[in-house]
């Protein structure tokens, strides 16, 4: 269903006829010969609990709403992080809770800023609002990425969005950063912690702490990462209860059903496992990134389960677009993003190491061949 | 988590900062004690098809992001209407369409209208969106509600909302008044018809000529009530791809979830079991309107699977109050609204004959006591 522009459409708010839609990853029917890693999902299956927890739905389940205020989820994360089920709120994944925060905090000169690059959706989002944006750049010093605090600080937006680990570049942003950008803001901090997974055993425990300093603080996290629930759409946002409050009026009252709630709960409560297969895409993440420098690609430090990698060459940018029509060929799916700084290279998400290795063979080849 | 009125909370629009949330119908524990006749959900289990589907959701397909276009699903669609797939978009639940719909069109005085009373959603949607509202009310005629076409045909709203079968009167609009006012209004008519499956075995089908015929016509559909998946959250709007592409810009890419694809799809495709279970529904609601008229009360003709009823005696609105509290007491939940031309009059969901037969008790019990 591709979306066409009718620019002079005018059953459309203005916003809506000037923007373009966001384009996810391509998606791929099921098949067993397909290699996807274009959109970050975990090579591995969710815990057992989950499976398991799936076999008990009932019927009864299935014809009753769902708990609107999902009261059993929020006390289950409530227990594993250690913060009151006041301070939870849940979201039909975690862009949910990223739209409701926008619809309710942002509009015209209430504006919204983040670093550059991130996630894609920020703008969007901002867009549709018709709200103002500010992207300011992250300062790329040789291969660190450093947070524009001062000029975030400047703009004073209504929504300052840091994604943490960052996509598509995989760096972690500092906790000393911030708690100083949490610190001066005075309109609200989001931190996407989407691939927090994948940065240490407890780095989903450790920005908690800004939670309870700062009223101005939203956390948003997902099972479809690290918990390789991408399936299910469920998210979880954990900020101080005069923050939800906004949220919990835009919020659709039955925004995630019943069958979500009760496996969401099955995955964050098996951490044993969560950890397990963490541990193997990290292992795998790191071989990968070997494997792609002695081809002679610069690769990015990642704390996520994707790589952000350059092909060797003077031409990076016509290489990305061969290597990633070339791979497409062969069903292997990885992602390229056309927009300045990125159009020059890759984001590949970290397989199984058979995956990664099958993708690597192809990679060899292509350039081989060119 | 009760939402408090931060009226100055700067964090916030001033359209959140002014208005409350919408209220659900209470939700309590599942438990075998409880009548629930308050959320209007199908007494009944969701067809055996469903069930089987559920234990065909692989790892894979919870590992894996759902289809963002949901083309089977689309598809199942299309053949059970007889539409193009291209004339159908899927939402979490049709809340989650009505809000689309409303982001994607209405703002400031690209106003939103509607007959009263109806869903009270639409009023809670356009707040958050600070967009005009123009409510008009029906003209009563002893017994028969009729749309206030002409002056919903001076507004000209960006959006008018319609819904037929209509909540929480019961009666549905004909044909020839939603023709006339797609054919008078140069914005969208949305026919939200949540409720269609319980107005006769082929109602559901009736109305897709007129997006055939219109361009701005938007039915909205849901699994909730007559295929008894409100846990689920999957509703499906059918329209013309032009009105359609707006909405898709504002969709989240994975708004609805593999298992509930999969599932939503079993439950359209067993046609012949969802018109039992409407029918046992609609002889039950026949009933139970018989047996409250016996005990005095008001009861409007209803083509869903509620009623709305009115209590004999000359304070109707103190004996509502009184009902209300005095089942919730016996844990029989059956709704009260506290707004004007309402407050006189219960909404009470259709239950098994069962359940019907211990909430007739319950009120002539509390009618004699009085």
């Amino acid at each position: 269903m591709p979306i066409e522009p009718f620019e002079d459409q005018p059953f459309f708010r203005r916003a809506i006829n000037r923007m373009q839609g966001y384009a996810p990853g391509e998606w791929p029917e099921l098949d067993a010969g397909v290699i996807k890693l274009n959109s970050n999902e975990n090579p591995y299956p969710p815990s057992p609990q989950v499976l398991q927890a799936l076999t008990q739905i009932t019927p009864e389940c299935l014809r009753r709403y769902p708990d609107p205020l999902a009261t059993s989820f929020r006390h289950t994360v409530s227990t594993t992080f250690d913060i009151s089920p006041e301070s939870v709120i849940v979201g039909n994944g975690s862009d949910d809770l990223l739209t409701l925060l926008v619809r309710a905090c942002a509009e015209g000169t209430r504006q919204i800023a983040y670093p550059m690059p991130t996630y894609v959706l920020y703008r969007t989002l901002a867009a549709i609002q018709d709200a103002k944006i500010a992207e300011i750049p992250y300062l790329k010093k040789v291969d660190e990425w450093h947070l524009p605090i001062h000029q975030l600080l400047t703009e004073q937006a209504a929504i300052t969005f840091v994604a943490t680990p960052n996509s598509p570049t995989g760096h972690v942003v500092p906790m000393a950063d911030l708690r100083r950008l949490a610190q001066g803001l005075s309109g609200v901090l989001v931190i996407d912690e989407a691939y927090v997974d994948f940065a240490g055993d407890n780095a989903d425990r450790a920005s908690i702490a800004l939670v309870r300093e700062f009223e101005n603080v939203l956390l948003l996290r997902t099972v479809s990462k690290g918990y390789a629930l991408a399936g299910l759409r469920l998210g979880f946002g954990i900020a101080q209860p005069t923050l939800l409050s906004g949220l919990l009026k835009v919020k659709d009252s039955y925004n995630v059903d019943a069958i979500t709630l009760t496996l969401g709960a099955a995955a964050i409560q098996d951490r044993a496992y969560k950890q397990k297969i963490v541990r193997q895409v990290v292992e795998a993440r790191e071989q990968l990134a070997t494997a792609l420098r002695e081809l002679g690609f610069w690769v990015g430090r990642s704390q996520t389960n994707f790589l952000l990698a350059q092909p060797p060459g003077n031409t990076p940018k016509e290489t990305s677009q061969t290597l990633y029509k070339n791979l497409k060929k062969q069903q292997i799916m990885i992602r390229y993003f056309s927009q300045p700084g990125l159009d020059n290279k890759l984001r590949i998400t970290v397989g199984t190491p058979t995956q990664n290795q099958r993708m690597i063979n192809a990679i060899k080849q292509c350039l081989l061949n060119e």
